[in-house]
């Protein structure tokens, strides 16, 4: 049996017979066709939700995984000046080694990489869950939260980046809908404005399905960690990614049909109603960082664990 | 092994061992304490959602399925005034079956049963399915709305009741959802308003399972007919709701937490932002029952078959 001929060139180019089957789309594409579609989709994210503008100086959250290494890579080939920030949580391997992919990158972008390592800061994330009763990924949320905010604000960056995509965006959409949290319904945008000493956060990926990601990066060759984080837990989230994806299989197009109809008729309906529950922020008294609490919880752990 | 208990008597009578698992709610429950709880569970439902009082004449549309055979036998039981409508689709053996069914039930409650005969009235549903493009269940579905609120009005009724179960309404806001489709959503409410020509509608079992439904019915020995309608192409709607029963099996009280957070958290959001999207109504020409266009699809339909 021949491949299936690309939407675009029509598999001209036959020396290269990769293909790309989006049943979403309607669209087969050869690796060549499928990198500028894809390209052209994010920039067209982008544009249409104002996230960032060349003027921008944009600082990529980057774990070393597939989705953010590879958005760092496509925002540099779309000429946006992108640097790096990886946070090492000083997890036994994982954390050398996905620290090492995103270096690697760097090197081949030419960029900045900044590195905030965890050991250094407090204590692995590892010895930190032992300090709080909080489940280890809302542990690992807030850190990275709060240095990525820090770190960019302090070497004067305009945006933060984030590698969320679209399966991501609809996991987190499916479990808010479930429960019709209309506090965190009303949050979950592909940009968050700045707000004080809050910078303004995008996630360019969010309409980039998991499938697409993966191929993007590995078509460009950027080499990424591969397992899931050893720590983590989000069996809830894997479960509702399983659920969904059994949905789009039954009926492609189900994700980003979801989440596109979300932002275009649910979003505008909950910004005004629900402002009023927005928590009023102060900044750390230890720190100076925005915090909810009158110290943050990094330095109250910093406290517990006797680091001031 | 011994059968469980009830959480409610603990099982004294055991001369009934019945039990119903019911893991949403965390009970266990004997055959007596079930009919007493789901009961009491549509009666606080009556009145958390004002659907009508004692004063009310209630009608039930009956299709001689369970649902709305327990539920006319339900809304008898706790002592409201509730007459039944059986439409008679003409559909060949299974409207047959269905209306004696709902015969019965009307002579046990010794109520009255108003009967439409479509034969009489048009023709049989499989015939009027060649003079329209409608879906069949379309067809179906407007025929029944027609006759049910202009039967209710011409004979004095104030309310009218139907069936349907939270399966039903879970799997309708499921694809409403998964679409973003505010109109529906925010018209999705166990009860509609009296506007001008239309009865008020009310829902008592929406916050029923069908299972639940289903055994109330068995518990009070009421027949009813067993198959789908023959003629039912409701593929989206059954995979909906196989799709919820897997989610509802693997996470207990998945349906109840998503319905009733619905009505709760979005469903006041839609009501006022959405009013303005109403159709307006106009009384069709040829009959004067309420109608969008200028004669009401019935009427159409009667006139391309040279009945009018």
């Amino acid at each position: 049996m021949t491949p299936p001929k690309c939407t675009i060139c029509k598999a001209k180019k036959t020396y290269f017979p990769v293909q790309v089957v989006l049943p979403s789309y309607n669209l087969k594409l050869c690796r060549e066709h499928f990198l500028e579609w894809l390209e052209g989709r994010v920039a067209h994210t982008i544009k249409k939700y104002r996230m960032f503008t060349c003027e921008d100086k944009i600082l990529v959250a980057v774990s070393g995984g597939k989705d953010s290494l590879g958005l760092w890579f496509l925002l540099h080939r779309l000429g946006y000046e992108a640097d790096g920030l990886y946070i090492d949580l000083g997890i036994p391997e994982y954390s050398a080694e996905s620290r090492e992919h995103a270096q690697t990158l760097a090197n081949r972008l030419g960029r900045t990489l900044h590195v905030v390592d965890m050991r250094e800061e407090l204590a692995p994330i590892g010895e930190m869950r032992n300090w709080t009763r909080k489940p280890p990924c809302s542990v690992c949320g807030t850190v990275k939260r709060y240095y990525m905010n820090r770190i960019a604000r302090e070497k004067g960056y305009t945006v933060l980046a984030t590698g969320h995509n679209l399966d991501d965006e609809t996991a987190v959409l499916w479990n808010n809908t479930l429960h019709w949290n209309m506090e965190y319904l009303a949050k979950q945008y592909p940009v968050l404005a700045a707000q004080g000493p809050f910078l303004k956060k995008v996630k360019p990926l969010c309409l980039v399905s998991e499938k697409e990601s993966a191929l993007y990066t590995i078509f460009n060759r950027i080499s990424y960690v591969k397992p899931e984080c050893p720590y983590s837990t989000h069996a809830s989230s894997l479960e509702n990614k399983r659920f969904l994806q059994q949905l789009e299989e039954a009926r492609p197009g189900t994700k980003i049909t979801f989440y596109t109809g979300f932002l275009k008729n649910l979003s505008p309906l909950l910004h005004e109603p629900l402002k009023s529950t927005g928590v009023s922020l102060a900044l750390c008294k230890v720190c100076g960082e925005p915090t909810t609490t009158e110290i943050c919880f990094l330095c109250q752990l910093k406290q517990k664990m006797g680091k001031i």
